[in-house]
């Protein structure tokens, strides 16, 4: 069993991960890392595929890289859900749970006879949390829950990038990441419900709901206005911002602006171009004043530029990249980082949960488990 | 008092809201909409300063469009924190309270005698969860917490775009929303451990950590490779991933296409310049693999490609816009719309809230208050 550290928020909650890839586990280890025992139940073959996705072809051992930073603080139990007295052992094991999750394609889950209303005989005290991508119900449901289809199904392409170029995914999993944080959200607030009702709760979340949530402002922009938001022509860094926001290059590298009225910004600045403008053309004309913006900083270099809008406190910043982060003293203050021991000769090293309690970092350095390495010790242990 | 249907998760929670902008506000939205009672405590002068940030010049009434949207659902509670007597009826306010979010700069709300430990004599239960940029502590604690320059500080802005494109800002504001869901998760978390400990919790959170979270994926790969992770250099839609992962131009419109094993791609396009592509150079060929696909797709419109696909079941979809989206019958079937009644004679249409819970959507469509709205009410109701 993963060994926990000192008192958790969550320490005492047992949690069942039925999930694969993103979305189910990275909700799985924010709740590892507040304290609760999750324990993976995979299937005897290959497990959460997440196991063999390469990225980057990293590998530790004989699972990716990228299972064992999404997997860490969890154990592994395998069972063939299609065998009868496997099915029934899991049975078992739900019966002492407190957290139920899972990813499956709508109906997968209730043709084991694993669905909500089938569980309640079994653990009438249960929080059930159902991950989709298009919800259960309605023409969509069977459609594959993947995140880079589901940012193309949400209008989210169009919020990056400018005005003339090609629709621009978000460069990560967003879609994933935001459903997995309303997962651990609606479980939360589902066992404070449980407790409160002394009944079973079941909570769901899909990928197109969290990403339609994500861009409240658009859609909502959309539906006042009638007009679809656009992209600034260039420097576009929010279609629905005035200038000067966004990211300009200088003589050496870039800088990023954020909202600042356009009277500070020619005080400060001292540019010919920027008198014709004054704060009521802010939105209006943005394309014309950031054009102006992105040829006058160019003269300078970053440092330059920063020393006068730090002078009159002004909310711009030199961008870092991973590399020049890493070396800032703030950033390694801050303790970003943590070491997972794989085995003796092997540690990785990842981030960690970015919540603290009580003044207290959420260290969760067990490693991700190999497929089934709890299995024995939790039959033992529950007696299944 | 906002009206509350029905049973919900959170019934009985009183938050008391000390936020401005996005970040804090998002989460307590997120409680109001799974029951909680949420009160935004406001300065007399000009509250919430977001009531005045005007996102593409949309107002409702006196307060913008985008104040509306994330502050729905609340009630508004005026003070001075720097009048004696208003600090004093706030404090007893607090005695009532479960939860406190504050995102004011480090040290504000201690100087108010506001802070953690200066609040245990007040309510030895409350979970008081503190937002910051980057943390409370260290050279970097008073800097300015908006998500722009914490995406320029925070390397993101290398994951979006193509490699030899400039630095691309995620074009929402992805550190806040980010931030916000993790509050509501600690949030939870300290209410359950609260519960069971009968003690005061604090919890933090900060926009880098949230954002450094967010990248995982990259920082790990960069800690273990040495290299920084690098956009593709056409298509990219994540850096760590192999050919065909991308957006692709048709003849009429754009395609996404998932993580695709370069085998089925050749079976199902008979596509001449993939059969010198074979699995193992999907990630280190990616450039030249994406290069074939992107020019070989604009032969043909989205419906002939996306005919292929479905029939073999690869992970491809249309793009949408809000727009077309919106027209959908899969859209329409979810609900994903409420309006909210500002006035007698204006409403305004925005999303819900993306959990269900017990198969039940949660609607939250009371109007954002206006600044002081229930000042009077509150003062009265809790003996102020």
């Amino acid at each position: 069993m993963a060994i926990k550290q000192n008192s958790k928020p969550l320490d005492g909650i047992l949690v069942l991960e039925f999930c694969q890839y993103l979305s189910g586990p990275s909700a799985g280890l924010r709740l590892a890392d507040m304290g609760a025992r999750v324990i993976k139940i995979e299937n005897p073959n290959k497990g959460d595929l997440c196991r063999i996705l390469p990225i980057k072809d990293q590998w530790v051992g004989d699972n990716s890289l990228l299972f064992h930073t999404i997997n860490r603080n969890k154990e592994s139990y395998i069972a063939n859900l299609k065998s009868d007295t496997e099915l029934e052992s899991v049975k078992k094991l739900i019966a002492k749970a407190d957290v139920l999750i899972h990813n499956f394609r709508p109906g997968v889950m209730e043709k084991l006879g694993l669905g909500f209303d089938q569980l309640d005989a079994v653990n009438s005290r249960l929080v059930y949390a159902e991950i989709s991508g298009y919800g259960s119900h309605g023409p969509w449901a069977k459609k594959p829950g993947q995140d880079l289809l589901l940012q193309a199904m949400s209008g989210l392409m169009y919020a990056s990038g400018d005005d003339q170029d090609a629709p621009t995914p978000f460069g990560l999993a967003i879609g994933d990441m935001l459903c997995g944080a309303q997962v651990v959200q609606a479980v939360l607030a589902g066992l404070l419900y449980r407790n409160r009702k002394n009944k079973a709760v079941k909570v769901q979340v899909s990928l197109l709901e969290s990403l339609i949530d994500f861009q409240f402002e658009l859609f909502t922009t959309y539906f006042t206005s009638g007009k679809l938001p656009q992209r600034s022509a260039k420097n576009n860094a929010h279609s629905l911002l005035a200038a000067p926001y966004g990211i300009y290059q200088t003589k050496d590298s870039y800088i990023a602006l954020a909202m600042i009225p356009l009277e500070d910004l020619k005080i400060t600045l001292n540019c010919a171009g920027l008198m014709a403008y004054d704060q009521s053309m802010a939105f209006s004309k943005r394309d014309e004043i950031k054009a102006v913006l992105a040829i006058f900083f160019k003269h300078e270099t970053a440092g330059f530029w920063m020393e006068k809008f730090l002078r009159e406190g002004i909310w711009a910043t030199e961008l870092k990249n991973w590399k020049t982060l890493k070396k800032e003293e703030g950033y390694k203050q801050m303790e970003l980082e943590q070491l997972i021991e794989i085995a003796k000769d092997r540690t990785i090293k990842t981030n960690r949960c970015p919540i603290r309690i009580d003044g207290a970092v959420l260290w969760g350095a067990s490693p991700a488990p190999e497929l089934g390495q709890h299995t024995d010790q939790i039959q033992k242990e529950f007696a299944l």
